[in-house]
């Protein structure tokens, strides 16, 4: 291909160009696709770790303490912040600089905040598209940040490498997380907030929910860790414990990998499908047929048949994996 | 058509009936889509209101309230629980008949918790396939129980008639919360809890928020109300406030309603693709090809791209609303 600055300075890890590609794939453009295409067979090298938890449970300055921890090390990290309640991400006046706090000055660190309000349906595809460029930017650690409350988010923390879920003490949540299916996407947990009340009653809490699971003896069983994130306690231990689930997990850490791409396969195949629709469509006819249903003329899932009849035609013997 | 017992059940408001829909259309079937279609023109009625505020904040008890302000004049009630972090939809061991609580022997109330987990992306086309149901089965009202940090959560509550924004004070989030997109999309704000300290800290502090944004004379100004759900404070003004809006926004609704639809369109639109290419695929190509980019022998855009060429040949000159 001819040489092109932006794909060069990605692959270089230069910061300008990194966040030039993570807009070019965040708008959706031609030259953001071209780009994904061509830095694709350069991924695959960096491992996510995905922090979620309710709001207000401090993961932006875990995910920053943890980041120094693994700065510690010499390795490159790489942030994304996926939390629509998060001042960061919510609030586009405050942005990812004052988010960066120390790490502001660190080549080593990049730190993105997915604006998480006009992605029609597609959080988890720009997100896997911005850790894409992350990777092959030559980060070696990539930390996304969800809030893990909504369907999109979830989806993004379990198929990281890695899967850390925040609680906190004492905000009379506790039982109605441990209900809730966070639980089972946890690899490592984390009570955040550990010098306040009730931290040892919501890691006891924890543990009598995981007594109830049966496991075999040699499945990883999700250590419980204390951290006081402000005042960087519990960080080193928590760096440690991902160490372990890497090293015990590889089996589970391909199957993500695969699934995560089976994700962005799907995402990716509906995201064209629409586009190359309302391409192809004339102008306003999306338009008159969405009138037409909010009329009731017509139903949805019979204007969809339609829509699908005309410009789903030809069926080929086979795909591309048959080539 | 020919008289089908689910059908004629849903329409008849028959509770076992609008249960059996809607695991039809919860499970994705053929026969839940061919209900869909004959009862679609039968909806329309329903006045669709969402409740969102984050975990904790007493959404359920606040919806369970409302409920019955709403039964007083003798409107009937469907009321859908979207929060994963609900123990009502998060733990699928209470369900919805312990949610249901007092309305349990209401013949005018039906309660339907949204398993969050397994609806694929799908959560929103869900959700709205099973307010339909509630809307031919003569919901007057349907109340959408959000928990707000999510971006298919958002996008349900965004486009309900009229979306309340729940908020408690003391927890920490206030300023955070403020700062989230969550704020734009309120018509009424709750400030619950407010007999605890700092409530009204937190109504100056939404008022101050809004007091940021001009507004033209006659905008809706988003009121601010003070409720203590558990013991029923409150409840009979928030009902005045949304009955308030309706008449004040009409033109709003509608608004709101066609992008619905559009939502709606462009949801089945992408699962239909899927299922329609996973169909026509020769078993195991989608696995294949998911192999061969995990294995980074091809990137996904190329794949999609090359699938894409495959299955969507021709392009009609014009679509159904052409017709």
């Amino acid at each position: 291909m001819t040489p092109d600055p932006i794909y060069e300075g990605v692959l270089a890890g230069d910061p300008r160009a990194v966040a030039r590609a993570m807009s070019l794939v965040e708008n959706d453009t031609v030259a953001g696709t071209e780009l994904l295409q061509s830095i694709f067979s350069k991924t695959g090298r960096a491992q996510l770790i995905g922090i979620t938890g309710p709001p207000g449970a401090g993961k932006s300055t875990l995910v920053d303490r943890l980041t120094g921890e693994i700065r510690k090390e010499g390795k490159a990290v790489g942030v994304i912040a996926v939390d629509p309640t998060s001042p960061f991400s919510g609030g586009a006046v405050l942005g990812d600089r004052v988010r960066m706090g120390r790490h502001f000055a660190d080549a080593g660190v990049f730190i993105r905040s997915m604006a998480t309000r006009g992605h029609l349906g597609g959080l988890a595809r720009a997100t896997g598209d911005v850790a894409l460029i992350l990777d092959a930017a030559g980060k070696d650690v990539i930390v996304i940040e969800t809030v893990g409350v909504g369907q999109a988010e979830v989806d993004i923390a379990r198929t990281a490498d890695v899967s850390v879920v925040m609680l906190v003490p004492g905000t009379g949540d506790e039982v109605q997380t441990l209900k809730a299916g966070i639980m089972e996407i946890a690899d490592i947990f984390v009570v955040n907030q550990a010098d306040r009340e009730g931290a040892d009653k919501l890691v006891q809490a924890i543990a009598a929910n995981q007594a109830l699971r049966p496991a075999a003896a040699d499945e990883w069983r999700p250590p419980i860790l204390k951290t006081v994130a402000t005042a960087g306690v519990g960080i080193a231990e928590l760096w440690g414990a991902i160490g372990r689930f890497r090293a015990h997990s590889a089996h589970a850490s391909t199957a993500r990998r695969r699934t995560r791409q089976a994700y962005r396969l799907r995402e990716l195949l509906s995201h064209q499908f629409l586009q190359h629709l309302e391409n192809s469509l004339p102008a306003g006819e999306l338009d008159r047929l969405i009138d037409r249903i909010a009329a009731r003329e017509i139903d949805p899932y019979s204007a969809v048949a339609e829509l699908m009849h005309g410009y789903v035609g030809r069926v080929p013997r086979s795909g591309p994996a048959g080539a």
